[in-house]
């Protein structure tokens, strides 16, 4: 004979899967079309998720309100408003044919959160709020983290003129489209830096490797980023231009990237950390045809390291590699475009401390680990916020419609960070 | 004191400019716009190219009539109708974005050739034939020589079904739109294998760089061809995916553009003929970012030389090449798609001595030289017709805007192969 209870324990980590389930099919049933999810950012699809984030928000009893950048802001009130109150979110616009999870699980973590202490009837020390910020993907606008910068005080004038890549049309405007107040952003006097907080799926394959539920992460790569370089060769025909008078750009191409490949090793082989990626390719206008040697190639370039320094020597390398071939092609020239850069952020080591503690408490001691992607998180901590992320293990990468994490992962991470936060007032 | 007087040289001379710059006037009023010319084949703005000619060639009291094909024939009937026709021409497509002398400067120099003779109040001892083919520019269907193939006879059922790349549509059914009919052509008795002239421009800087206005083509390269192949990677952050898992479809392409390029080198130095050349590239598809390492990409190879064999060397080198990043690189798979091939041909030896003839009598002596692009004649040729080519001296490669050919070095072969013609009645 069997008999079935229902440990208290049991019935949290069910509300809280129930709220982050429920979040993620409402959320991802907004899409501009698949294969997987498009909402670019600030568009009518992200504001109507985040419509979505308010309703859940009032029916949970919160308070919500949106700052001019559009972010949207809901708080819970805690027992004690002394306190620096503990902010917790992400955001819900995606890349191009992106997943389910990025951006969104770190939202419905939040809300899940709200409702894990509302079924306990808990009220935080700390008042607690879920921040849902805009235009976390900056492959819509050339400009890192523009919500949750928009939050922080850190948003410039010169990053309202970037133009959307679909569109053409600026930051300014399409904030505005969508309920935003691009000058009074300007003015505004930001909140002052308090505790933030953010879930996010690990876009690499350490967690799925190692079968680990979560970690915590301890510091956020920065990047080095030229998004539209342009290499120009010589049109040529393909059968009648002789090798030795080519200025062939998909040939210059092959070359520097063969050339940071070699950089890229040597620099991981010295111990320093780095990722190098050449993101989008393009010989392929209605000038490029099979019968013609290309005579322009325009591509992006993407760095990324734990330490600023690695960076500049990554772009030192690249200018010389393009140096090299330029002087060994003639006919070839690069031309890099503007550099867009986001700095390396230290996380907070007090939060770090606080989740793992919630963990403990439940058995679990998870692995501290360095997030290769840059996350809202990093916005945050650049603001002087202290900041704390946790992973959540993924199949299949991030960016891509087979993101692959497992929402009792995510129910697992949130309920430890439960017992942390339903335990003390935090780090 | 100067005393101007018009020699009959130029007054002949000035009649095949003046047709030479009224054909293509008239040609490259029609585009579907910049940059430089686009004429799709077998487009309503082929056959509107095509009714100019019947037009001109109707002034010039010709008989014109069509093929089943599509192609113009235009007729002007020589003394003996017992020796095999002289045919001249070329075609009035263009690739996306193209200049304005390929294919057109042929077509003018047929009627230019017709204008001469009637000028002088002479008639050709063989039928003289002025041929406007279709669709010589196989960028827009995957099949090669498609007017001048159906002119002969060659042209199969199969590349019937062949679709155009921007339309989506078959050849058949453009073919039919323009006039043709493929049904009959597929029944169709081709003409007795005659003679074939085509005057072109060179696609090479050769007759630039030596400062020579004409040359005599003797054979034109093959060609092997993958218009349509992919390669295969695996989708990941580039932040967030280390080294050493990824499989990046951007580096494995530079990976084989760069060993290609080394057989490129290596076939050449033991003194074999090729060019190598990748054409479109495409990773920018909208699941294509900044933030992705890259999943697929598109691209096609050209391979030519004027010898089979080496084609079927370079293309094992292809593929050995592959196996070998496959091997290397975990998750790359490369899917070259359908090869198309063109056969090297070799020309007339005894029209090449015809054109001579004419030349010298003009006191000029041009040289011999390869075609490394396809051309009409090699499909003539390869059906039997005894056939030469007149290359023109012709800056910035073709294929492009800036093709840049002197109508007076077009003028002067004209007349080289008037004085040839009205000598005699061809080789």
């Amino acid at each position: 004979m069997t008999t079935l209870c229902t440990a208290p324990e049991t019935g949290l980590n069910a509300v809280i899967l129930r709220m982050i389930e429920r979040i993620l099919n409402r959320v991802n049933a907004l899409s501009q079309g698949g294969p997987g999810w498009t909402r670019p950012s600030y568009s009518p699809l992200e504001t109507a998720a985040h419509l979505i984030i308010e309703e859940e928000a009032h029916a949970l009893g919160m308070e919500v309100r949106r700052d001019h950048g559009g972010n949207l802001i809901a708080r819970m009130p805690g027992r004690d408003p002394q306190l620096p109150p503990i902010w917790c979110g992400s955001h819900l616009d995606t890349v191009a044919e992106g997943g389910a999870y990025d951006g969104q699980a770190g939202v419905a973590a939040a809300l899940a959160l709200v409702a894990a202490m509302r079924s306990q009837g808990i009220t935080p020390e700390a008042d607690f709020v879920v921040v849902v910020t805009r235009a976390e993907e900056s492959v819509w606008f050339p400009v890192s983290y523009i919500g949750s910068r928009a939050a922080t005080g850190q948003l410039l004038a010169a990053d309202l003129q970037a133009l959307r890549v679909d569109t053409g049309r600026s930051l300014a405007d399409h904030m505005r489209d969508e309920g935003g107040d691009p000058e009074a952003l300007m003015t505004a006097v930001p909140p002052a830096p308090a505790r933030f907080l953010e879930f996010h799926i690990e876009q690499g394959p350490v967690l799925e490797t190692a079968e680990e539920p979560f970690a915590i992460v301890t510091a956020i790569r920065g990047g080095l980023r030229y998004r539209a370089a342009r290499l120009h060769g010589v049109w040529a025909h393909s059968g009648g231009a002789p090798r030795e008078g080519r200025a062939d750009a998909v040939v210059a191409f092959a070359d520097l990237v063969m050339a940071m490949d070699r950089v890229w090793e040597e620099i991981l082989a010295r111990g320093a950390d780095l990722t190098v990626t050449f993101g989008r390719v393009s010989a392929a206008s209605p000038a490029h045809a099979m019968a013609k040697v290309a005579g322009v190639l325009d591509f992006c370039i993407d760095l990324r390291s734990d330490d600023e320094a690695v960076l500049d020597a990554a772009d030192e390398a690249l200018k010389a590699a393009i140096a090299e071939i330029e002087a060994a092609r003639p006919g070839i020239r690069f031309d890099l475009g503007l550099q867009s850069r986001s700095r390396p952020a230290q996380l907070s080591q007090s939060m770090a401390e606080w989740v793992a503690g919630g963990a403990a408490r439940l058995g679990l001691s998870p692995r501290r680990m360095l997030s290769g992607g840059g996350h809202d998180a990093a916005a945050f901590a650049t603001a002087g916020w202290e900041s704390v992320m946790v992973f959540i293990r993924n199949r299949n990468g991030s960016h891509c419609p087979d993101e692959g994490m497992n929402p009792a992962d995510l129910a697992l991470a949130v309920e430890a960070v439960y017992t942390a936060l339903s335990g003390n007032a935090g780090p």
